[in-house]
């Protein structure tokens, strides 16, 4: 378990979008490729999630369904049958506060313009957010949420400013956005027939592609373009499985992707500034992501692997037992133990029923804490000396109550090692960070975090570490024949550590 | 009951506003008053309802909830909670479709622009919506559904444009937008501290004031103005009771009325075209409205009563009793009874419960139809001829079964009297009427009314019966102190039969 | 409305079933007769709903659904479906106190015995609950719930000791049960293929059987017993029009009637002890039955406009109008304003969405009391002296904030006329009425009641009046062939009259 | 994952209970208690869940909870506030199918007998349940459910007949239905202020006692005997953690233990026939239990990587890695990899998010199975021979896929290690098992398992192995003070492998 999960730490969405291929109307359920694409995307977000249809024809009809709560209760399958006409789609799940009347933030947004409908789903926060809320309203324009991907459906249905006879320039309007706005956001536009995904000139969020196949030739090297059933476009790889796609390439930084029924396109790469690094969000390598997803040619499993090793380097233990908190460090934990030689034994067992009990203020049951959700594993550790992997501290108060527990039932020493550095910056590009006076690391108990939380020994991964863990494994993309030869020169390799090291990507503004 | 209530014919939403008088923090439980009265407005629409709350202060919050399905539904105990604050507040009331997703159309829409957050909730429909939608998409505003009020929201915040200097001028962009669209709406706007109360230039739509007294002075004539503990707007005075308050006038047409908490103030009368009269839709006399309401001066249920004498006069019958389908014929029926001086009886006893019982097709429950909501009340009819008075009839399907119990069970005759005439043409003002081509009275069944329900006989009041009926009781303004002289003078009478005769009030454009 | 509504004084339940005639598997749907049974015996209960199919082959199978709520909640649709293949069948709906624990007291209630399973639903209270209870479980058996519907089911098994090797005679058990027990009761029992309609020897609780016809045929007079297709026994029988049933005769005192596919057949009267009269519940006239119920051949709606007539006469007014507190005392108010020969009119208009409105404690609104439910139509009554005729008063404080509604709306005098005499004793045979202490009748307050209420006058309908209202109605059964002649001789009329008189009809031990 | 999982294969219940020490009014919240207790038991039945309180006076107020589903969903919290003033409860939750009318069968079931209320929770399975019902009814007591719980209370009930003078001899009663039917039950009957723990003389279903001590001293040695706040009593030891109790010891085979607020006591000891050995479900170690509960001295944790290494053992294999299908195999793998020295490696990831999915029959994802949850680690496995643990094999249609899986992904072999022998019998003692035609073990496609699942090679855990790996580790009973030594000398050891060997601990009646 990390941290990030018990202080509230998470990623604002996912996206997701499909497209079949071939003749339309078409044969592939669409809305249940988004359906089960959003659920693999769950861990990203379990706010609301919605998804639109389109039939596709000019003018096309839309057919939206949104809902609070995880994908499974949002979408009750009579309401899904509705939408199996759709030829193409796109969809999103929200990660944030609850409430009913926050459906009205529940993405994909819709909205009418001069020349048709839109939707848009989006992941990211707008670092320029405020200036531009000022400049759409000023314009006239009122805006009838906080949210961000309402303000990039004005700002899209906005400028250039309409024209009213010929056939509207999404791509322009799109590349404008793209040069009022420096990131970040991995974005999908759905107009009538086809979506255009897009991703920050940063690269700060991650956006994939896959194929769908036959579920025959679904792991057959053999399958080749002919038998495509349709595309896909994902926040993370890991859903492309679920739904029966194999994983074709990137989104690149800065880059627009056209997907239609006749496959995918490669429009226009937005540059950065000259000089700007790419700036990948490095979290998503830490926590955020599914270990089973592919970043920058990579498994992020393998990645966590790396930072365990990496970190029984730089913070070797006299210990006898290596473990984890179940479960996000379990890569980690392994990658120490194999490092260090040292065996891996599992400590806690966690109860996956404990959930929302109601339990009354001021009683004892309250004093137990977080240990309630686990069981420990006694026999595995009695008298030992125990190093124990977690993926991050954010807080202290998960992992100070897990410490009580394993050393009351009988471990000798509890030493934490951390397989990321400590946060100490907000982060301003749509991940919910707690601000900089609540962060553990820039508070005075801190000083003395073993002592506070009561561990014999408390080291972390130094930000060097996890660089090179991050991109000692990011393969060339020399042989890819998907990226273009231009792109593939122009590869440079940065990640965003903003919120480690305060170094932000581009400067904030407000 | 009507056929109107069958044939899903019905007013699109109620509005009711409040504002606190005196000092705030006001010890007025602002968001209470305002669920009462929605609910007492229920009948005007149970798809949706909402309701916002203001703090009063500048810049002010707002506090939004919104919810499908009956008031009482849709607004849980422990969110009403949350709006305890509010100093002033409007709320909503939707008639239409279901679905959760249809959560977005749910008002009032509450809009952020440059000079701050305006909330809207509106009952009409604008005439000429849809080149109004093409002018503000013109200008480059993406429209997120296709609600009026969201386009009255997006109006309001665009013209003229916002000056960011100096503070808005919202009564010019009020009366910017009456010029734009001639009718149908009554409007509320908060802003702030403010309630703006507006009726459109024909008064198509209802919309009352009341005055909030202590519940001890409740119903004595002299609570002064001393007394007053707020100012109430509602689309009908039957409101005002369920909430403790006084009628006090209706805004009159054209009129933009602003409620703060020094009172109420008339700001402008828009005025209509050069010859044209009012048009209040005489269909809310009919059947839309609560008979306790007032409109014009008189009481709802005495129109009816009165248009049950006039069918009495233009169409008497040799029968033996007269009765109602029940509940919303009864006063014409009293009134066709007092008039011919026939004995009033109740034939039928309805049952509340009937609901939303499953029953499958194709078996014999099915072809027990309507009749299964009502139990003869055989001894007070059998061997009788009888006057059934309803109050209209649109597709004749609710009435035949009706007649048909009646006659089997017992009954010699079965004379249908209709307090209204027939429906012949839609309406484009905010009542959802199906299409010409569905209307009874233009199809040729209806040549033979009388022998498609199976009634002895089949009369409709006529439109000059109707319109005197209503006209005939209204009382002159010339006394009322709270009307100023200036409107007293220009009172003139009329209404829309628009639906009974296609003379609309407004020429129609699409 | 009655002020029963208010008080919460309720009747205990209603009772339904339904056996197909001719061959099975019958094409009756069973399952959904049984369902809109319930629904129009939904007045004498909303707690919660029960139904119960059988297949009757031997052994049956029995399918059960309950739950809690009006009946259209308590059986989802797809529920309903799983019980289509019964050909006979039973269902009971429940009054009384919420919660989900309570499904538990939930009948029909099923339960297996040596020769099988049997169903049972019972509307009524025994005398002798407690005695009985101490009996059974003086022979070992554990009873699970309080209710006494359980306690029937272990007499119906426990006693005569059931025998291994011949086949039961249920028809002893039922006889023998009914020894154990004087009243009150109304009970279906179902075992395999059979329905055994009994009502106890007093008679205390109504019980009506009907005749299933085709749809067609169902108002002509000529539907002869061959287009029987199926039978129906119910609590009232205003539930057969809703079914497309005809009247039959009512199940009379102390007799146990079988219904099967073969048809209605008495098997035995069980009698009273010598020179016991009948004992009907009153009130099922005055207050709980719907008015187009049939009991002892009048219609219940006739005997309350009798009522008010003699209330008339015992209590003439000196005023202007007569009215009614909508909606059950309606039939009285005619009935008084009839004999009297005042005018008739509707003086409040009732808000049907007013309900479970969350309202906090200690507001302004709290003291707006039950008048929120209702509108004045005040033109009807302004100035002028109102009688307003009521059906009960048991705590007064339903028609206190009335009466004050009308007087300031403008009435000059109130007069209070209740059409049945003062509650003045508990009810221990299925009635749910206050304690002696709590009933208005009883307290001193009452001396001087109308001061306490706030009428101009108050006044009863006297014992002697009602029992006159009610017996001068009933026909002879002489020309009944569907009753035994036996039974016709031993007609005697009674009603129980205990909660006005305290003469109970059995001696009560406890 | 288990096949147990997918293949519908369950623990029938779990019982739970707590007696809070010293005086009373406790202020031991007592339900809350019961509910986190229920929570952690939450593996061995989701269908529903209740618990029953006692405030523990004379005669006893007993309120009581129950619902449907998970235990945080089926006890709402306003409900459960009602529940604080017990000062005793026993609880249950409960495996099997799902549908609101299985409410009744919902436990604890609560009777009144001629002493008083008794409130009974079980856990197992009556072997002679249809003799022992059929003796019941022929008592004249009728059943009404199919439940063994309400045979039990209704067993208690009946025999030896009730003593109206003398008080009650209840564990004379439970004796008596000890001798009535051997196993399997593990029981909880509370009676006014005590709790009776009880576990058949074979002791067939686990139970085991805790003590509640101050948080404060959870995890010290020296919490003492007069720091008890409370005694609870579980199925399993693994929920003692949650609530803040010590491990106490278990409830021995046949053992009758009374809890009170005055501590523990074992009031008797029915033993088995004479040669009996005990019989302990093998599968609770197998599968059912949390691998953190301790049975007979054990961690079941530890048993199930002692099953892995005696696989390895009897199993050897020629690979490059070995893992586990997650969850509920990983302490098998870790075992098999210790013996065989072959490295562990994670190769699957789970999506906990995957549930109730709507997908519609006929689509191309129905044909992605259970491969849905996983997602595959490519990088761990790639090009490698893969050793796959798995805890049982049932139907064989959840590892075909996951085989599928791996291969497709890269994986040159995937011989599959099953950590226990073929399921090839019928269990009647509280396991829901496939009947025997339906196991894989006894299908001729089994013969050759390998080539039907797609695996390299199939092996099992041998019976003789499982049974060593299990009775291996139980420690003496010797220096245990809690147990007397009247039950320490006759301590044997014994398992229930019946499923396995067909061998059932009694002759099987019906």
């Amino acid at each position: 378990m990390s941290e990030f999960e018990e202080s509230g730490i998470g990623e604002e969405c996912g996206v997701f979008g499909c497209v079949a291929a071939g003749e339309w109307p078409t044969q592939l359920e669409v809305a249940q490729v988004l359906t089960l694409g959003l659920v693999a995307l769950q861990h990203r977000g379990q706010e609301s999630a919605g998804i639109v249809t389109s039939n596709g024809v000019n003018p096309p009809t839309y057919n939206t369904l949104k809902g609070m709560g995880l994908v499974n209760n949002a979408f009750p399958p009579e309401d899904l049958l509705k939408l199996r006409y759709g030829n193409l789609g796109i969809g999103h799940t929200r990660y944030s506060t609850t409430g009913i009347s926050e459906l009205q933030n529940c993405q994909p947004f819709v909205v009418d313009t001069l020349h048709g409908k839109i939707a848009v789903a989006h992941n990211g926060e707008l670092v320029n957010a405020a200036a531009l809320r000022k400049k759409v309203m000023r314009h006239g324009v009122g805006l009838s949420t906080s949210s961000d991907s309402e303000l990039i459906t004005q700002l899209l249905a906005l400028t250039p400013p309409m024209e009213e006879l010929d056939a509207p320039d999404w791509v322009a309007r799109i590349k404008n956005l793209m040069h009022e706005t420096p990131t970040s956001y991995s974005l999908l536009v759905m107009y009538t027939d086809v979506i255009y995904a897009i991703r920050d000139p940063y690269g700060n969020r991650p956006l994939s592609i896959g194929r769908l196949v036959p579920i025959s030739k679904l792991h057959t090297a053999g399958a080749g373009e002919g038998d495509t059933e349709g595309w896909v476009v994902s926040s993370e790889s890991c859903s492309f499985q679920s739904i029966g796609a194999k994983y074709y390439r990137e989104v690149m930084p800065g880059e627009i992707v056209q997907i239609s029924k006749h496959g995918v396109k490669s429009l226009s790469i937005v540059p950065r500034p000259e000089g700007d690094l790419p700036a990948f969000c490095i979290f998503e390598y830490v926590y955020f992501a599914r270990p089973d997803s592919i970043f920058e040619g990579q498994m992020v499993y393998t990645v966590r692997q790396r930072c365990g090793r990496q970190l029984a380097i730089e913070a070797p233990t006299e210990a006898d037992v290596v473990s984890t908190v179940p479960e996000s460090a379990t890569p980690a934990a392994l990658g120490y133990a194999e490092q260090s030689g040292l065996p891996y034994v599992e400590v806690l067992c966690k109860n996956r029923y404990v959930g929302r009990t109601f339990i009354q203020p001021n009683t004892r049951l309250r004093q137990l804490g977080v240990a309630k959700k686990f069981g420990a594993l006694t026999d595995n550790f009695a008298g030992k000396r125990v190093v124990l992997v977690d993926d991050s501290i954010v807080r202290g108060n998960t992992i100070a109550p897990i410490i009580k527990l394993l050393k009351e039932a009988g471990a000798t020493e509890v030493h934490i090692r951390v397989a990321s550095p400590p946060i100490r910056f907000p982060c301003y590009m749509g991940i919910n960070i707690p601000t900089k006076e609540e962060l553990i690391a820039n508070r005075p108990e801190f000083k003395d975090i073993a002592g506070y939380i009561g561990a014999s020994s408390v080291q972390y991964l130094s930000v060097e570490g996890l660089v090179s863990a991050v991109q000692g494994g990011i393969p060339s993309l020399q042989k890819d024949e998907r990226i273009s030869t231009n792109t593939k020169a122009s590869r440079r390799v940065g990640h965003c550590t903003a919120c480690l090291t305060g170094k932000y990507p581009v400067e904030l503004e407000w």
